[in-house]
């Protein structure tokens, strides 16, 4: 059995679909990288992540945002019937939004990222987290000025995001030849998820893909997917081929 | 009924067709990015957003011109029948164009926005506006020296902007590889719209597509639009599929 | 009739079909821009656009060339039954060649463009201009080692024209990625009109396409021309649409 | 037959389909390059190299990951059926992780790579090994700021790899214009394998290629193949035609 | 008849077919660019315009070499039936061989053209030649540090050619994005001829064509071109339209 | 008669077919330049050249290698029946590896190409060489710090090459809009003939054109060609039209 415990083990996000293409869903304790360009649906599909965890799987998780605040969030996805406030009282998942503001940084010096691990620290500890999103800690780039000190510090997150056991997506927006702007996809390489908005002849198109997805069976193909009132659904046409 | 407050409202821009493909405008006290190139129709887009506030929905608006004069843009629109002045005279609208020059911001050693913030204020409450277009900040650019201070503005703006609670239009001009020339899309991000003048075989077509907004289901296809001397009209075919 | 007068006015260019096209010709008191590859066909326009305005519309014009001397543009639109000495004999025109050398300006330390201004304001004079050619001013940038002065002083210019009254053609190589090499896009932008010379399958066609028009209705597609011994046509296909 | 020992002998890698391509398998006692973009196998790839290796040819293999930890890897390919575990107990192969990070260095002050020679020297020869694989070399490019020295440090390992006569797969993530992001194969050239999962219209397909043999015919086509339950298989149409 | 010595003259190359397609030739008195890849004909090309202007039309020429020596030229030629050495030996041409060498010139500091001009004054006077040929000026660049004095130093060249009232080729190699690498045809834009040298489907075609002939009337198609026993023959199908 | 000597005369390179295309071989006395992406054979072909040399045509020739070892290229070769040690224990060939190493050069401060030029000199005295292959040169770059001075370096080596009366080939691995890597087609443009390994719907296809032959008539199109057990061989489909 403990030769059992060596497999790669899975944490099914509740999209729908998805877990019948990854043959179970995101690899458990790893973090993924979801990336794709701006309102592809990076933001939704990890906070479906968090919320389906916190209601179905009884995984409290942990929703980090760079970019929109705990109510902006909460606005908009009332409409998906995901109520965050509820669900931030229940103590089944916390939203926590850090602004990033170079000016505070650059009087204060504080160039590691102590202060983000001690905070995720505590919001993983309050909730008993199993699941975390960092939606979009490239933000951090536009404000620290040290770049290197910023990758090494990361390096040092994904470190920590691991030994913490939990399961984690990290979102990146697309970049011109990478597949992020930044280049996450050097530190966070088990899982990577690609979604991507196409207009082809003037009609729309939401697609998926697993680009990489270490140790596991998986469909390779490119997945239709919506979002409407209920969420993400992906359409695992011929999945795991 | 909190609740209810708590999810997205919107501000119907009054444009024919675009109501029905956000269902129902634009995101109310957010600010919303109108990108697209030299051309494409993100001025009379965006004045007819104010005028049609002042005239058919009783908002008041501010139209802070970076590019043309008051009195061009009135002279450039008085063939779509907006009467710039009248609107002006009646406490309806206010246009106020803010000319940048290098040199005098460099001599008087101004390098923050504090003037535009006060300028605008004064404009939002001198018509008590609910809607507010910037048409084009990025000038602001060619402006300043110190492009990394005036983006630490640019994100000061956006959240006074958004404290201020209006309804606001940003316009970019289409950069290479990204959506504006100065990135403007990092920093607003609820709404995106791209507007687009293609000629293909020789025969042009205007085209508007919602490259994002968070919180909304709406249209995400291509829709053809016409400027004609009644404004904009965007021909909404399968709208909210 | 204030009302009237404060509507778009247009100053037709004389140019077969194009005035069709643009519903009158360019706007008056405005500059507009032309812009397009080597040879395609710019300093024709615009010449053509002066010696029209001098011969047919009674309107005097200033031609300041910064590349092919006056007696060489004599020579070069001879065969056109432009007789360009005849007409600055009779006061109607006045070319002015503006010769460019990096050395003088840097020894004379003359960074900014008084003398130009000072020129420009005497040829005008002396005919007493409607219409204004800056064919091509671009060149100043290869003869200025201080371009940010150099751009300051270029929107100086473009107000000091539009403070004139003159209605001006200002002319612009294609760049890469923009329309012209310097971006002059930024600074002239009511109406930009791009030339073309194509090759497809080894055979040429030359095509004029109004980029912008700001205030106006104008022919959106792209129009075949022809420059042979009459000068310049524009064949308005389906125009005004 | 002194004659014969000088001709290119060959290295069975028990991959399926890959040794009838190449006829007989990578060159022996030469470094093989091995690249693609992330996910497209590579480290599968040589991983099978190593374990067919110890399995099936007798021949002991050493497996040096910069990227993935040793546990981590078991777990990748336990689905695969391949138990690196029981097989480093045998001693028939070697796993290695090694950890990269610039501080360290920095602080240590190490910039040439003889930590990492004597680690890769002590690993050959606790197994004996006849195989080696470093997976991915690149990444010390990250962890290394002087990287003209590295570039010189790499030539000396690649040197020193072909001196200890064991056959090599050194693994390279795919660059923008170049086979691997650092240029991997200006040193790395006697073989050349590079993978590629392709997306058409939706359809995803799996390709191998032989950019380079040196002193080889071989199938020169692209190949495709899959990743399942047991391992990577190429089909080998046409081969060594 | 004044008015007549004012029209465009132009000078016949004596090419097949390039005669016809330009209406009689290159513009006498002034510079033409001929531009294109590595051997697309350029040398070939000038050096013929300058012999058969010594046979056919009595007019003296020199050919400048920057790249290929007086022997080197006349043996590449001699298949084509031109015989250079006797032609020199009648003072009718002059093929003169410029040698750069960087350090040479950092050594005498010589930074100027001076001594081109020299040289090539001495070459024109030396035959009394109205033909003359500079293939290709851009090596000059390689073999000069300051490009900003040799780039003014060139604008003084194109001018003194002009003044000299010679009927001038230049040559330039094609650059990426440019019509030259160094941009050459910012200094030489009375005449522009490009040629190219395609292979579709595996057959090759050599194409001329016109970019640019100011005050001239000329065919604008690609017009396929032949190198043969004979030199070049230009197939002038639709010149002229 | 001396008129004969000095037209273009041909080395043939022995490879069946290019002979053909070429009408004759290389230019003789000059250096070729062979290029190409990394595998397409640009090593075969240069040695076949010294090969069929020093066998069919008792020209004696010299291979430099900057890649490959004298041992590594004899195995690399075997196969296709070239026996490298027997010819040069038979002086009709001298095969030399030349090591660059950054840290030798910058330690003994040698930064002119003397030492190579003396090695060079030695080996074709050695075998009274008429034939000689530098492959690749480009290598050097890697290898010394001062591109500037290694540039003037390579102009003297060709230039000495040229002196020495040999036929050169010099190889060069394809670069990005260049056809070498460092440009080396400005240096050595007498003939070039670039080698190309494409791969169309997954077959793959060797294909060889002459892009330019000064002096010469030769074959234009694109032509096909074989790696097989004899070697090279060229398909002159339509040479010489
Ligand atoms: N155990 C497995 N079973 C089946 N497929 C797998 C397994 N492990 C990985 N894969 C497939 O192989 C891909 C990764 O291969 P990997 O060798 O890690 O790629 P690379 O090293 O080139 O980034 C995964 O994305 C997945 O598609
Ligand atoms: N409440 C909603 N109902 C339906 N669709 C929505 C809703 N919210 C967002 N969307 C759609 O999802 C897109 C944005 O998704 P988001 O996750 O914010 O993208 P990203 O984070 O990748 O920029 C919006 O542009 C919209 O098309
Ligand atoms: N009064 C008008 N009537 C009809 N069309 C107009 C009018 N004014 C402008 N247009 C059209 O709209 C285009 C310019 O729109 P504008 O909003 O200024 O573009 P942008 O701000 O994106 O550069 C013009 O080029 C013209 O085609
Ligand atoms: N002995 C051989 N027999 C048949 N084909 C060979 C042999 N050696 C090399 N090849 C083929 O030629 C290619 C390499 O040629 P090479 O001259 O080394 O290329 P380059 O120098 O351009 O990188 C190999 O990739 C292989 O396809
Ligand atoms: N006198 C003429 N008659 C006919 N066509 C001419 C005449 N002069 C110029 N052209 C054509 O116009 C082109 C050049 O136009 P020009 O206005 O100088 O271009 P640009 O200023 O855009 O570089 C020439 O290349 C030629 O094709
Ligand atoms: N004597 C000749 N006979 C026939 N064709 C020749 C002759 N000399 C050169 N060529 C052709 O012309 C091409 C070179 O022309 P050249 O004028 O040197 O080109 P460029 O100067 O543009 O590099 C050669 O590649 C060859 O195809
Ligand atoms: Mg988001
Ligand atoms: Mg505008
Ligand atoms: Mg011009
Ligand atoms: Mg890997
Ligand atoms: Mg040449
Ligand atoms: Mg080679």
């Amino acid at each position: 059995m403990a030769q059992l415990n060596k497999s790669l083990s899975k944490t099914p996000t509740g999209i729908v679909g998805l877990d019948e293409i990854t043959g179970g869903g995101l690899p458990t304790g790893r973090p993924t990288l979801i990336c794709g360009a701006a309102g592809c649906g990076k933001t939704l599909f990890s906070l479906e992540f968090i919320v389906k965890g916190a209601l179905d799987y009884d995984e409290p998780g942990v929703f980090m945002a760079f970019e929109e605040k705990a109510e902006e969030l909460a606005i908009n996805v009332a409409s998906l019937g995901f109520d965050l406030e509820a669900l931030q009282k229940d103590k089944k998942i916390k939203v926590d939004y850090v602004h990033i503001e170079r000016s505070e940084i650059e009087e204060t010096g504080e160039y590691d990222l102590d202060g983000l691990f001690i905070r995720l620290g505590y919001a993983i500890d309050s909730v008993k987290a199993k699941r975390v999103v960092l939606d979009t800690i490239e933000n951090l780039f536009s404000g620290l000025a040290n770049e290197a000190i910023l990758r090494a510090e990361l390096r040092r997150l994904f470190h920590w995001l691991k030994e913490k056991g939990v399961t984690a997506i990290i979102t990146g927006e697309k970049g011109e030849g990478f597949l992020t702007r930044q280049g996450l996809e050097e530190y966070v390489s088990d899982c990577v998820i690609l979604l991507d908005h196409r207009v082809i002849n003037q009609i729309s198109t939401r697609i998926l893909r697993i680009i990489k997805y270490r140790g596991s069976v998986h469909g390779t193909n490119e997945y239709p997917f919506l979002i409407d009132e209920e969420g993400i659904s992906v359409l695992p046409i011929t999945a795991l081929k």
